[in-house]
């Protein structure tokens, strides 16, 4: 066969999405089930990749998992999930249990990360080098891209974990993140909208008090990423964002939080197209994961 | 000669400084002048590096800059500042004066991108691939190495006009920036603390209030560019920094907005080595004003 088949694993703490293919036309198989402990969870991914390794040869599978998680190479817990709060799972081998296994490269990342990485190969961010993808949903994240590569450092971006101004006389929610209260995830992340406002944000109608609030936040987390990153496009996807009269609002809220500080023309004129959906829509997860292991695949190939 | 010799000039808003060298123990001269109109400042430059170049030729010529500038190497004004407010500065051409009046290649950035580019060189930052460089003096601004690489993106980064948290309570005082009022720069900077308490930095005893507050505040923005670059480290050079018994304090409030989350030991065991002072002292911004020239030159020589 001409071009290799990959597969993807978008490991999330809520489901797994288990898929084969070699880009967005072509994913051969799909399957996703419910994240319960780490054996049985694992076990069953590993089922699905068996099934068709019996039938057609991998060239690598690709990891997009919820962490936090060890992505040092050199490190003694390289490819672990490790101190997420998640019953059972942390300390877990991930990258060990499938390289064993099934005998393949293994590409790894965060979701978001691994979203990031799907969005530039086929997505929203194609030629860039320098962007970000933030996920608004069951929590907040954000994958980097700078310099035409993921961004790792120290561990991995934490973004959802950023702390913004609030007015307790506008609103008066303390936020539900347990480390922070009041930080960007623990304002602006599904759980936070539904407690803070009785329902899920899915019933929320579109004219509510809670859409101007949530684009402000928003608004001004985007303008700290704006001058932290200096991308060239934020990306943003998850759960809250479907709401579809959202994202105009945030792209209003980010230009309002800036202030025209940052004086350049994909801000003040161009700001429908500097702050957008996926490209991928809700594949950018599990595709983001099938690009993981091409990344990886091509690596292997280029020694 | 074995080693080339660099020139680097240090743009600052309120003085240029110029010199001449190959590295820290070899700086051959040196000089220093307020920054006045741009013919005049640009001038006195030439003449400094003129005089040199009769006696010694000079391999390339670095520019550590205030800004906005323009980085992007195709743009009809690469190598300007751009909109500055500053009188009389806005849409000056300062790579392309140098470029035509010396014959030499001209490596350009920001000042804070030139400092974090000297500290990766000869520095606190020597073998790492991301970390940052932040300036807590006049204005605050920071420099990020992500991926091996300057950050530029869009722009460049601009990392003293994020939003921060502020009780009005606990801190009545709004801030001094013309665009955010209390963004990171608003608050902590040397004229607000000026503003603020009425009196400088410099003169601030040890054990006044202002710095339980200013660590507080810059504790809130190291914790927000640790979760949006995942620094390896992060260096706290400027005037403001000068006073010794601040540093201790911003790891403290460093570890206390971060709550444990970011649970690396770099972080939670390590901070005195994670949170530290410029490995160049005050000549970081010159000495990367030469870091800038030696890249340009090795670029050229590259190709």
């Amino acid at each position: 066969m001409s071009s290799p088949l990959f597969g993807g694993i978008e490991a999330g703490g809520t489901k797994f999405v288990c898929a084969v293919g070699t880009d967005p036309d072509t994913l051969l198989h799909e399957t996703r089930f419910p994240t319960t402990t780490p054996d049985e969870t694992l076990r069953r991914a590993l089922d699905f990749f068996r099934a068709i390794q019996r039938e057609t040869p991998l060239a690598a599978l690709g990891i997009a998992s919820f962490g936090p998680i060890d992505l040092h190479p050199t490190s003694p817990t390289y490819g672990f999930i490790t101190s997420t709060p998640k019953p059972g799972w942390a300390n877990t081998d991930v990258v060990g249990f499938f390289a064993r296994e099934l005998g393949l490269p293994i590409g790894f990342d965060t979701d978001v990360n691994g979203a990031a990485l799907g969005e530039y190969r086929w997505g929203a961010a194609q030629g860039l080098d320098t962007f970000l993808y933030l996920t608004i949903g069951t929590g907040i994240g954000g994958g980097a891209f700078v310099n035409g590569r993921l961004v790792h450092g120290l561990l991995h971006p934490e973004m959802g974990h950023i702390r913004l101004p609030r007015d307790p006389n506008r609103d008066p929610f303390e936020g539900i993140c347990p480390y922070h209260g009041d930080c960007l995830e623990g304002l602006c992340s599904g759980p936070a909208l539904a407690a803070r406002w009785g329902q899920n944000a899915e019933t929320l109608p579109a004219d509510h008090p809670a859409w101007e609030l949530q684009a402000h936040y928003l608004g001004l987390a985007l303008a700290t990423f704006i001058c932290t990153l200096s991308p060239q496009r934020i990306i943003l996807g998850g759960g809250v964002m479907n709401a579809p009269h959202l994202l105009p609002l945030v792209r209003t809220a980010t230009q309002q939080a800036l202030n025209g500080y940052i004086h350049v023309p994909a801000i003040t004129e161009q700001i429908d197209a500097y702050i957008v959906a996926p490209g991928l829509g809700n594949r950018a997860g599990v595709l983001g994961a099938i690009a993981l292991a091409e990344q990886t695949w091509k690596e292997r190939s280029s020694l």
